[in-house]
């Protein structure tokens, strides 16, 4: 954790600035008719989980560059998102992934306490072959033509339930790579029922009051078929499984200008939407910082969010999910929950009635400059002051930097080397 | 129509050629234990539908540049789809466009049978406003706000199917172009529980033995948001509506990149493909000829379809629908017509059983290879003689352009003006 | 024109909101030690063109909904060009389209005189057929195989740049949509050579201190290849032209996913940015309000040019280009004109020193937050400010509704038809 | 290499039908005009480099599912191309990757000798870290901030050239990885003075006869902005450098729906067309087998390839550039040569005076139609016969898993573990 010296000093040098930028910001909300403390009072218990993975350095592959003071394992990883959660206000859970976090659930529920954290959504992995498997999901896990290797990848999901029960988690997210490099190489529907037939039996594990994420995604790291390619074939999983299974939306999952927003609505209207992996992207599944290629397009996602939010059953799970190659992947992490907050707020600054109102009259132009000004207008001041009343800091990112947590890690955290693929 | 004689004559001229390739592929064939006589008679008896439309020569928003002897009206239009399926024998019905074709179904009946034609699935038009219309659909027609606009394109939808049923379809194929042009314009749930109100009426007025084929698009005509945007919200419709519903599957109506036989497999896994609109396209719904850019794509979609045979119940309907600025769309659809027939013919070589068996061991290479070897054997031959042996000609561009007809309808029928859009 | 105590009576109304909110940034500005006059004076002085096919309701290939009053000609046009003027002060020239436009030029100028505008580039077409043209543009015009087609169109580009010496344009503008929709269709490399030799020959026309405009675009009207498809084939044009050629980009012209920044920057950097046609696109060349999709994308295009600014002899040409098809297009004009002076006036706060300390560092995360901090800055009280100030419209969407504007040309003007094109 | 005995024995078996397919063909290009002899010569004297890291199992960032008998170094690996040349005769070359094939030139010329190869171009690295290197191209490397990096990555090409001539190689390839996550991150203008300043450089040192290849690729690893992201700048590399500097294209490195076999035109057309990375692709880089995905557009990049051979300087190099990662690399780089080998036969056999008449014509139908009679014809018995007669194998897949190597060479190498990235 950061040393609560360090949050107070950098805080006090900027806060001046930010009692000014807060108190005209609210004067102007108040001429457009909203109270600038109830969007605060909104953003201040707004969550979004740090995936576990997301605090080491990412990597593609050809190659991977560590960062100094990489965390170990999962007893770093928690330090280092304690710090995110503290410093931001707005992490309050993590999401595991297993095997690579799989620790006695004592000691993880021990850690959690210790940096003030909980467990968001398990993640399974069946897209890599661990040490001492049996079976390689080199051609398939939940779909593989073979029904050992499916079974192996099934009591792996239900490891991932039963430790996750343990943990207080109430959600298993499903996401394989399962596919084809060849037409041809598959068929299609045998696969499908193959993977449907798996899931239902992971399906009938899930414990009172869980949820099941099923998570799709166009291509990569099967290039040229994918089992859960896009949304429609997320629907029908969820479909046939039942109540507890719902779509997990991940921004970079989609072919090349796809509306996604609107996929949200869909889901939304049928009930199936469960939940989010936020990133940004430009390319392909790019798992860039969330907000920093199209911002335009996560204020879009957010409409659709505070729209139904007047549903109380309404409550998708959001998590961020990012491969951080460049940046201190902390630092990444705090700018990224910042920007989904910043995309919550924007949203609540809609006026819905006009709104309403404007496409009813099919008067596009001013629909569109309705959620244009609420989308320029500038929230920061909102998340800086809904951060500094809730114990975090004005500038996470300063105060990190001042911090010299990553130094201090650094030293205590042996150096990785940067492994990394070897195709051209 | 042409003349027998034209044909004959240039049949003649190809016989030779054609019975010596005809024999060499019977023998190879032979020797991959194929035989030649079963794929010629599967292929005699393929047809697929003519849009009426199609024969006209189509246009960008930018530019129409008519060709010789335009057709006028429909009359005009079965005349040339009657040469069309004359010389191609694979062309045994043509759909039909209101109100573009609409007219007293006596004389619709009268011409077709003159033209040895029938009709395909009826397609409704909301997407322009037509002369004496009641209300406009700039802003949406079967989703817009205003529920006489709905109404009005409802009973539009009713009269397509009235008319159908004195004809002998068997269908109504309906694609609107609602949507939005701005985030914001439209309130995507509150549009598409419009939509599916609306469609439900017009599902209830299908007689019995009818299909419904809801038709998705990407874009365009709007180009923020689609109401019926990808087969996720095609089978939501579907699913909605019930069993007389299934999807339509337009091959230039999906997102870059999108694997499309992929959707032709999980909408026939769950008993919703309904029909194609084949054309091919390199970047949008370009509505280029079919298998001019892709061919190896078709195939891999006759391969699906072909796989799906053995069910008794599985019979989507087939129907090109092509924009020809370029070229005459009679010989293009003669040309497309045949490609279509291609693709069926290599998937009908696809040797399952070893595919199957590859699949099953994930011979990814061995797997692909079955598949490229069906699709590089020149199938041609098989493709004339079944159009010799049906009465069409061996080369049907060849007859055609001997038989002189569209000099001669060009005689009859007045120039028509290339007026276009004026955009850049 | 609006009649100015319209156009003071909604300023009164707005007047007081506005003074607050400047003064409130103008402080926050100040906070971040930046002058807001200075800003708002360099906002001031900038002005993109209006195209006069701006001002008349868009369409697509489907289907043309045209408006109210939809102006008859070129005066009329410049009527309403004379109005987004008026209101938003930051459009002070006009760019014609040819042989749309053509009219004499004394009457022009006496129009342009009237309405206080200016001419800017000239625009040739080449992509449509005209009345008692000798050649038609079916298969391609500068690159035509034939000669005389070839020729034709040479002789229209010249007639483009002797009409517009006579109005005081110094640039021409060169699209054409040649190109093939058939693999095979046209030889590649003597379909080039033959447009080269036709654009020398019109460069060999272009008087002293003219500028050619070549404009780049992936794809339609045609669907296989085009002549001029990206960057890299313009940027051999101006190459092979010489120093008064420059390329021309537009914003919706791109393969999808393009970092359309960097060819700004590169054609930069190389003295060949000739200057720009403002819109937006999800999909394709969808023509869309200029910032209404992607804003930040515009946001980082205007970063690059603010980068270049301080080059004396930078000096690109800046032009809307937009189908407005479910708009009023003069709002439409009036708020995408605002929207590329939000751009500029976001870029021109980026605190470049602090940018460039951060590049230099490989301070990834510190150098996106600088532009980010810079886009998410709300600026519209310096573009009202800079507008008010200049003789407009604080709030020109609302004061243009208050005049009646609309209904009055109306009036005066009669209903056009709303033909549009007949393909599915 | 394989046993003569294992060859001799599979090519009895298929030789039956082979020389009845053979001379069947050989019939029907007769009938066509064509002399299968002269395309059977012409076949065999093509041939197709292979990378030297293709004969290993690849991998994404998500997992590598390595297979038995990975080769443990640039010996094992030349084994392998041996194999592969051996059975195809299409392959006489190894592309080596520097410094992951870097051994001493007398053990590398003695080992080609040995396995009856030669050396193709050489390819640097620095896009990922090697052992002991002084700087990190964490940030870049030829066009790194730092110049120190800068020099070291100049060095390392340097190294490449001096290896190379050592062992017979004529040409340099670069590609590199840098590029940026962020907006902001870099500069483009500095970024690129930077690369060019760096390659120059470079090019300094390239020895009389050689060429240096630039290779473009759209975005990876790289994911917000890439130096030499396209052929636009990779065009204005090569023409900053000088005539020995030339533009690679790989046919998986552009953006969605760009025409590629135009840029291969327009390269060819201005004197920059330097060589080929054939693979296929369907999303992105995916790196497929040569042909897998979409062998239409292989055949019309070969069809550009074939209409430039008339011009005797027309000599650009072909290699392959896949990654195997569900198939074992010797059989997919074996299928993969003879795909080659076949786009190229079949553009052979293209029929281009009628084609150019057509083309003159404006006949778009008959020009496509006499590309696709080419592509479609089944060229597979000249390449058969071409290899039989070549001393290689009828059927390369067949013959190697009859001969056992795999299994062989997997006794004889160690395991490898199954290393992969760790990032969702």
């Amino acid at each position: 954790m950061i040393h609560s010296d360090i949050m107070t000093k950098t805080n006090d040098t900027a806060l001046a600035k930010l009692r000014a930028d807060y108190a005209a910001l609210g004067d102007h909300l108040d001429r457009r008719g909203i109270d600038i403390t109830v969007i605060k009072s909104k953003v201040a218990t707004y969550g979004v989980a740090v995936p576990s993975w997301g605090v080491g350095t990412g990597g593609t592959r050809f190659a991977r560059f560590p960062g100094s003071g990489e965390p170990r394992d999962i007893f770093d990883k928690m330090d280092d998102c304690g710090v995110i959660h503290q410093l931001t206000r707005a992490t309050p859970s993590v999401s595991l992934h297993i095997p690579w976090d799989a620790q006695p659930a004592a000691d993880l529920n021990s850690k959690a306490e210790e940096v003030g954290l909980t467990f968001d959504a398990m993640n399974s992995n069946t897209f890599q072959d661990h040490p001492g498997q049996a079976h390689s999901y080199k051609f398939g896990s939940l779909s593989h033509t073979d029904a050992a290797t499916r079974r192996q990848a099934v009591d792996h999901n239900i490891a991932c339930i039963e430790l996750g029960q343990q943990i207080g988690s109430k959600a298993l997210t499903i996401w394989v790579g399962d596919g084809s490099n060849f037409p041809g190489q598959t068929n299609f529907t045998r696969q499908f029922e193959r993977y449907l037939d798996a899931v239902k039996q992971v399906y009938a594990a899930l414990p009172e009051g869980w949820t099941m994420l099923s998570e799709h995604k166009m291509y990569e790291p099967a290039f040229y078929s994918t089992v859960v390619q896009d949304w429609g074939t997320n629907l029908l999983i969820a479909q046939q499984m039942g109540e507890k299974a719902k779509c997990l939306v991940d921004l970079g999952h989609h072919a090349p200008n796809v509306n996604i927003e609107m996929i949200v609505a869909r889901l939304t209207q049928f009930g199936k939407l469960g939940g989010f992996h936020f990133n940004d992207s430009k390319y392909g599944d790019d798992d860039l910082d969330t907000g920093s290629i199209d911002p335009y397009r996560l204020f879009l996602v957010f409409n659709e969010l505070v729209e139904a939010e007047s549903d109380p059953d309404f409550d998708p799970m959001h998590m961020l999910d990012q491969s951080h190659n460049v940046t201190d992947p902390i630092e990444s992490l705090m700018v990224s929950a910042t920007e989904v907050q910043r995309a919550y707020a924007q949203a609540l600054l809609v006026d819905r009635t006009s709104l309403a109102g404007f496409q009813d009259a099919n008067d596009a132009l001013m629909a569109s400059a309705t959620l244009k000004q609420a989308f320029r207008t500038d929230v920061e001041p909102i998340l800086a002051m809904a951060r500094l009343e809730g114990g975090g800091a004005i500038d996470p990112v300063a105060a990190y930097r001042a911090s010299g947590y990553r130094a201090r890690v650094a030293s205590q955290r042996p150096a990785v080397s940067g492994a990394g693929g070897g195709i051209v």
